[in-house]
């Protein structure tokens, strides 16, 4: 047999390496969904909704380069308390503004001293003659944006389609609730991060004591999640509001007559809330959100997570979680989140930082073997490519917040209800059937105002299975 | 509005960044005056004048890899005293004479032992036989050169072309005049450097306080000229020699009766001498040049600026400046003008540095918004596009040296005169028209021998204001 | 004379750098002999053979990734000691095997626990469902993998080509031959170290006090090579085994009545036997290898040596060498060998890492001026193009391993003779000879069993001779 003879039959053998040598070149299908730059089908789609960009205490008293959606821009925040994100180089010769000097109003380039409003407006030209028109001819590229509980969030879309900032529910209940803002860094497509969320079953295999032998004891702790998570999950995926979000249930039996059912919430573009990631999530009635985050492109190759993590008494009340742990590329669950760590350490004890980004800078879908496992992950992309073409129910395509005081339901939760168990195959029937049906009452939830939601899930969950 | 829709117009209004997203592109009219490779206008144009290579200091008894002009060469002197610029690659089999070894008479590849002479002849091929022609038929790449008061000069045109090396009176008068060579190496291409000669107005903003609260005061007090920089300047630009240079003149009243007035001269391509750079510039009578540099660059992307700076007791009566401090990438005025700060430092207190660096890598001249303190920013432009183009009249392309003995009078300079002020805009026109005076006395030493030119104008400045 | 006017004759003169700017291209004709990624002819030659990957101590209780040819691997050694050069990216969704854990038997992927064989074979794909046939529909890229004397050898090329391993003599004689690994990276083609290899003449430049004045005495001694090789050689080069081969013999009087015949083989595409690098090599009457090494491409600008010294009483009864200071990226014998050194080090005391790497990142023969002293290196890379081309013989293609027990006889050696000088260039006449015949008496063990090849040489060298 020579080289190129019937290759793609020859490839179906041990050893046969030299008929798999592929190309690695991103596919336009796959850019579709990968590619968010200015212009691009993503990248549009991406640009009506509020996004964040850093943390608030990033902003100092310098200003602070950052890049979203393949943009460079420079943040700063005046001593008015106004925060600005404008185009990086001065419009008058372009100099950078992350050189310049920010002042009570807005920011001054440190060459020839324009002064610019965060509108980008131009407040004085001070090297030019007095009745100079240019302050009233010429205006610098600026992004709205607004702070919120530590988070810069930031529109980048066309000024006329600016939507309202998507209010969940759990970010204000429970009463207490505290949100920490938190980022993490990936060299990676974005996508792959968002992906990750959806893929529950990974959590049995890589947060697993997926080490080598003779790790220090203590650090192959810190790489698991809690003991339900080992057990593999029965899972369904689940499209949601009209298409512009989905999320998955996720049945595990934790004891002869309990089953833990967990939801986690996606929304279009790239929004996702997940529940509690400490071992009380398998053993407490119901419980909500315990991270809230966005997964923003910063370019083909690298992605940044920026998000809130919740820190209240119902969804932890042991308290494993840690708000000091939290911050600049930094946070409080498992290790293996950040690129901070050796590749020795990588290697011994590889993280999600670890599975995602070596999917390749951009991963190749063309060259995927999906599995059944692997339902939701070809579902997000689906809905995202819809989305992008224009094709999901336009009156659904940002989920807006609702009226004054309101807010959207979130899916997003743990819930453990008595179900006897029956044995083998059938029993991962029956743990599927009761998935469907707590789903089914979290849905309700939509007709339910904010204050009482939880009451309703309580109250509903003891009907459906006579209380714990 | 939608995106794309009339964007040029929807971008003049605030929040407009959507519809400012450019493309960053060097245009070809930008390549024309930026670009300076081999065989490109600009290229060529520079090519037929000699330009500084690197510090004398820098070659050692080993040869030294430079950059110039797009082309990279080996700098060495050999123990003779001859200095070569040689093509990297040997002849024979390309190993590269950065690995050389200096000879008494040239450099001597480490391979096969080749041995080259300053002019790219061969002297030896000592692996071949008695007989072998090759150093009567093989020639390596060699550029003439020399050194001049601690700078090694190169000629990288048609060896027909070579010109002599232009000689200003400044660097022989004062008597006692001090050359002391130093360099600084920019991000960035070379004429932004050579613009920023040009705009004296930034004097006044970014060496005018423009630093962070609670900087360290030292600091900030390096990051200033003297007081009377800080004044906004009357300023006018003018061409000279025919096309093939140009100057400013800036005028500020210092005091109720006094004007100073400053003139910066330019020549073609890259060449310029800047006048004091101390407070005693606004004081004196009429002193000279302070400091002689060209502006050479090394890619499109980076430029070096070689030169000396005068040292002499006419100029700096009062020793502000410092020798030590001048050399290889380090110059003795003002903080800001090299690479060598952290990031920190760079945006709590910025310099030219940053300012000229941050324009972009190569800046993008269709993206600017000039105002009438760019005039002098978009002469130079003009006069190289000329030049390049071979508009420029042919007798003068370059400033050549007079015969033996006598040099180039350099218009550079300050003078304080005695002029009364006449108060509001009417005071702005009369310290313009002071500054034409002055600028005339000036030229007229173009007529007058190099040895009486100081004392014509102490004369004439006498004649036009009475005496100090 | 203006620019482009008859280039080519102008650049004929001293100072002529202007007329020589060449761009530097690597041609078609070069890439055919120096590329060899995946299907180009280089490439595709290359992977008929079995070629060397890394050391077997780098793999440890974690997997390595390696580059071949072009081609990123992870390689492993399971619990089971078997050795797996798999594709990177796991099948299922591309997450990296470099972060997978080792298993007794294969390697599993960290995200969802995909097991691979270390050919390629799916053992387990445990979120999976129990009737999931993916582990029968898909196998992962591999190639088969060995090891031997502390080197991992893959083979790369069609499954049904592969070629027994090429057994030499000199890998089990003299008897207590201990093979000791090592490696070597070089930031340049593999051609390049190849071609050195044939290149002795430089052993009389490079590794002949080729330092700057002043170095350290015992830095500059570890530059250069015996006193033997110091003497320009008197070299021939022959094509050996039907042209997928060439040697050549250096002849240099080291004494009134002796004449040392060192001979060096070559086997395409890239395998080289070099003889003693220690001072005996011109005083003992007959020695064999010292190191057998394999130039192996990494990339176009990259290469790796992967190969064996060999050490025993007969080849270095003194004990110069030192098998402690072979292994990773490093080799016992003469400075210069490895990119380790700083660059002022290797401005002062240039090695062959400096010679060869500097010739470019690929050398550009076109640019070459080549001389007698080439002819080898001329004649490797016409052998080269001849076998890629398929032009060569093709029932010798690839140096077979002949049948059990019995091995290639190789001819590389050492061999002192007595011949009494003639004086000038007869004596140079003389010395060719002599090589001539020492070559036909080495070709004869062709035909000798392996254990007596030594006894017959001696044999015939005494009656060539006379005896010492």
């Amino acid at each position: 047999m020579s080289a190129g003879t019937n290759a793609k039959e020859s490839s179906r053998i041990p050893y046969g390496g030299y008929y798999r040598r592929d190309d690695n070149e991103v596919s336009a299908a796959e850019r579709i969904v990968t590619h968010a730059g200015p212009g691009s089908p993503m990248g549009e789609y991406m640009r009506r909704f509020w996004q964040p960009v850093c943390l608030s205490e990033e902003l100092t008293d310098v200003p602070k380069v950052v890049q979203i959606l393949h943009e460079r821009l420079v943040a700063f925040r005046d001593r008015s308390g106004q925060v600005g994100l404008l185009f990086p180089h001065c419009s008058h010769r372009g100099t950078s503004l992350e050189f310049g000097i920010v002042q009570q109003r807005g920011i001054r380039c440190c060459y020839h001293g324009w002064l610019y409003d965060v509108d980008g407006r131009i407040l004085e030209t001070p090297c030019e003659p007095a009745g100079s028109r240019i302050k009233e001819t010429v205006f610098h590229g600026a992004y709205p944006a607004f702070e919120r509980d530590g988070i810069v969030f930031g529109y980048f879309g066309p000024p006329s389609e600016k939507p309202d900032f998507a209010e969940y529910d759990s970010y204000t209940i429970p009463e207490g609730t505290r949100l920490v803002p938190f980022s993490n860094l990936y060299e990676c497509n974005w996508l792959q991060v968002f992906e990750n969320l959806i893929d529950h079953f990974h959590s049995a295999v890589l947060h697993n004591n997926m080490t080598v032998d003779g790790l220090d004891a203590a650090l192959a702790a810190g790489m698991n999640l809690g003991e339900g998570f080992r057990e593999m999950p029965v899972i369904e995926w689940h499209t949601t509001r009209d298409g512009n979000g989905m999320l998955f249930t996720a049945g595990r039996r934790v004891a002869p007559d309990r089953v833990w059912v967990r939801t986690t919430e996606l929304a279009l573009p790239n929004y996702a809330a997940t529940a509690s990631l400490v071992p009380t999530a398998a053993e407490l009635r119901h419980t909500t959100v315990a991270m809230s985050r966005w997964q923003v492109p910063v370019d083909d190759e690298n992605m940044i997570v920026l998000g809130w993590r919740h820190f209240n008494d119902e969804i932890d009340p042991q308290h494993y979680g840690n708000a000091q742990d939290c911050g600049y590329d930094k946070i409080d669950f498992l290790e293996g989140q950040t690129r901070h760590r050796t590749y020795e350490e990588k290697q011994r004890a590889p993280g999600d930082y670890e599975a995602m980004t070596s999917q390749r800078p951009v991963a190749l879908h063309h060259l995927e073997n999906p599995g059944r496992s692997d339902v939701g992950v070809y579902l997000i992309r689906r809905l995202l490519r819809e989305a992008v073409a224009g094709k999901t129910p336009a009156d659904s395509t940002r989920p807006l917040a609702k009226a004054e005081g309101e807010t959207l339901s979130t899916y997003t939760s743990d819930n453990v209800v008595r179900v006897a168990g029956v044995g083998g195959e059938a029993d991962r029937e029956l743990i599927a059937t009761t998935c469907r049906e707590v789903l089914a009452i979290l849905k309700e939830t939509d007709q339910v105002p904010r204050q009482q939601r939880r009451a309703h899930m309580l109250s509903r969950l003891d009907e459906f299975d006579g209380g714990l």
